[in-house]
C-alpha cells in the first residue's frame, strides 16, 4: 500500500484519544469511522469532538467550512463490521490493557482486508506486547499521539516484527495529516518525550519524596533557570497524579527501584486523597489559579 | 553573625565563577576582595568582569553609575593574608578538586576572624568532601550559583555538620544580592536543578547512544511538546559536551550503570575529536547557526 491509497481512516475506541485522531485525520481529508462499544459513548464522544473542532477553527488554522466539513466525514458505529468496511489504516485508542488490545486486534484481523495498516495509541505498553496476537505483526506498529491541543509532535515504534515498509508508510500518513513524526528505530518503553520527561519527573519525585528540597523550590528551581511556565510538580499536575504515579508505581515494582517506590508512596497519598491535580482542582497546587502562575512566584520563597 | 552584620565579601578564584559572583555582589554593595594565585590572572579576569558589568548595566537592571561603583568596591589580590582582612564571607570558585578545596579552606580558617562563614560553589562535588578540613564545618556549606546571565537561582546545601543558623544566614544573605535561594535540606548529589536536568540529559543520552532515535529527533520532540527553544542535545552543547561527559562518567563508573556507561562512551567520541559544542564551533550541531535555531526545524525531519 502507499500512501495515496490510504482513504479511509478506522479509528477504535471514542474517548479522548479517540476523539483528537479522528478530527486531526478528518480535517486533513480522510473519511473516518469511529467505533466504540455503544452509541451512546459514540454521541457523548461526538459531542466533545464538535467542540474540539470549532475550537481548531477558532484558532485559524483551518476554516470553518473545513471544519464543518471534516465533521461530515466522520461516521460513527458500535458494529465492528461496518467500522472494518474499506478501512485502510487502524488508529486504535482502547484503555491501557493489552489482553483488551489484543483481542480487538484479532477480531478486526478476520474483518479487515489484507492490506489495512494497525497502529496502537498505547502510552505505556509496547506493541511486541500484543503483536502475536494481531495477526499481521509486519503491518502492526505504534502510532503515538500527545494532546493535539498542544503539538503535533507523534511518535512511531516498530515491534520486532514490523515491515520497515509500514514505518515509512505510517510516517508518510504523519505527515499527510500535518504532524511531525518521530522515529524510533526499536522498540523502547515510553517513546521519545514519555522517556525524558519520566526521567525528569522522577528526578523531581525523588527529591520531593526524600524532603531534599520543597516542591515548590523544585519547580522554581527548573522555572527559573530555563524560564518555562510549568515546573516538573506543576506539569505532574496537569498530566494527572493518577496517571503519574501508576507508571510510576508499575516499573517501580517491576524494578524494585527503592527511590522510585518511594516516589510511587508519596504520589500515592496524594491519589488516596482524591487530589489528583488540575482536574481535581487540587494537586501540588490549587487551582485555577496555581501558586506557581503568579507573577512572583520566583521571588516568593520566604 | 546576622546578615547587615556582613560587609565584606572573600571571592576565592577569579576564573568564570570568581568575576560573576564578584561582580554580582559589588553591584548589590558588598566590598568584595577576588583572590587568585596571580595578579596576572586576577588583571585578566577583572577585564572580562568589567565587559560583563557593561553587558548588565546595558540591560537596565543597574545603573552606568551603579556598575561603576561596583567596580571601585572590588580589590584584586594575590596574597592569602590581605584577602582573608575583615571577611565576613568566603564565595569559594577554585577548580573542581576536592583536595584542593580542602587546602584552601584550612589555611583561610587560620587567617580570617572566627565569624567568617565559608561557603563552596562546587557544581559537582558535595561539601561533606571537604567538610573536616575546614576547620568551622558548622560555619560551611555549598552557595551554588548558575550563570547569572541566564538566571538568578542558586542552591544552598548544608553537609550533615552545618549550623542551620549557616543556612539560614545565606538564605538573607543570597535575597540580598538579588538571588532567588532554592534551600537543600540535606546534602545531596548534584543539587535541584542539575540533579533534573543530569536525570533529563542521561534518558536523552540513552535514547541516542541506544540509537533507539536520532539526536535531531530526540530535540524535535522535546522542543515539538514543551515549545522550548532547546532540546537536550542543544543544551548539552551549550554546557559544553566535555563537562557532560565528566559528569556522565564519574557516576557511570562509580555506579557501573551500563546506560551510563554507554552515555559516557558515546559523549567521549565527541570529545576526542575536539567536538565540545557551542565553544568549539562544532557539537552535535554546528555553530554559530544550528539546525535546532533555524525556523523549520520541528518540520525538517525528512
Ligand atoms: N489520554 C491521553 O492523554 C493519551 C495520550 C496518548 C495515548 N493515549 C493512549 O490512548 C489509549 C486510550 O486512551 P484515552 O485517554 O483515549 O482513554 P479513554 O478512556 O478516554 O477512551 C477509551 C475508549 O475506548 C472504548 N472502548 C473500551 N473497550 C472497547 C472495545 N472493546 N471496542 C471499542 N472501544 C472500546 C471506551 O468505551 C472508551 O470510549 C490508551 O492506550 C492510552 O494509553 C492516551
Ligand atoms: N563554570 C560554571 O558554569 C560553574 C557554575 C557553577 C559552579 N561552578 C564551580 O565553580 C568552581 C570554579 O569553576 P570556574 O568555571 O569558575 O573555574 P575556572 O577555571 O574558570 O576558575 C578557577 C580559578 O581558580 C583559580 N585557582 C586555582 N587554584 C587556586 C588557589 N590555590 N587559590 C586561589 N585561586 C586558585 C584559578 O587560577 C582560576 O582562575 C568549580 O568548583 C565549579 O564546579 C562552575
Amino acid at each position: 500500500m502507499k500512501v495515496e491509497d490510504i482513504k479511509k481512516i478506522l479509528i477504535v475506541g471514542g474517548g479522548t484519544m479517540g476523539q483528537q485522531t479522528a478530527l486531526i485525520c478528518a480535517l486533513h481529508g480522510y473519511d473516518v469511522a469511529m467505533h466504540d462499544i455503544s452509541m451512546e459513548i459514540l454521541e457523548k464522544g461526538f459531542e466533545r469532538l464538535k467542540k474540539n473542532c470549532i475550537r481548531i477553527t477558532a484558532s485559524g488554522e483551518f476554516t470553518p467550512e473545513e471544519g464543518e466539513a471534516a465533521i461530515k466525514r466522520i461516521i460513527l458505529t458500535d458494529k465492528p463490521e461496518i467500522a472494518a468496511q474499506d478501512a485502510d489504516l487502524i488508529i486504535e485508542s482502547v484503555p491501557e490493557d493489552p489482553a483488551l488490545k489484543a483481542k480487538i486486534f484479532a477480531s478486526f484481523h478476520e474483518l479487515c482486508k489484507p492490506e489495512t495498516v494497525f497502529t496502537t495509541n498505547t502510552s505505556t505498553l509496547v506493541p511486541s506486547m500484543f503483536a502475536h496476537a494481531v495477526g499481521r505483526p509486519e503491518k502492526f506498529c505504534a502510532f503515538h499521539f500527545h494532546d493535539i491541543a498542544i503539538t503535533k509532535i507523534v511518535d512511531i515504534m516498530p515491534h520486532p516484527g514490523t515491515d520497515p515498509e509500514t514505518i515509512a508508510l505510517v510516517r508518510e500518513f504523519a505527515i499527510k495529516i500535518g504532524q511531525i513524526p518521530i522515529e524510533l528505530k526499536t522498540e523502547n518503553h515510553g517513546y521519545v518525550f514519555n522517556n525524558m520527561l519520566m526521567a525528569f519527573i522522577g528526578s523531581a519525585l525523588t527529591l520531593a519524596s526524600r524532603k531534599v528540597a520543597s516542591v515548590e523550590d523544585i519547580d522554581r528551581s527548573w522555572m527559573g533557570v530555563l524560564h518555562t511556565p510549568l515546573g516538573p510538580f506543576g506539569m505532574i499536575d496537569s498530566i494527572g497524579i493518577d496517571t503519574v504515579w501508576k507508571v510510576t508505581d508499575f516499573w517501580a515494582q517491576k524494578r524494585q527501584d527503592k527511590h522510585a517506590l518511594g516516589n510511587a508512596a508519596f504520589l500515592r497519598e496524594y491519589v488516596d486523597k482524591g487530589d489528583l491535580g488540575v482536574k481535581t482542582g487540587r494537586g501540588f497546587y490549587e487551582y485555577p489559579a496555581p501558586a506557581f502562575a503568579k507573577k512572583d512566584f520566583l521571588t516568593s520563597g520566604k
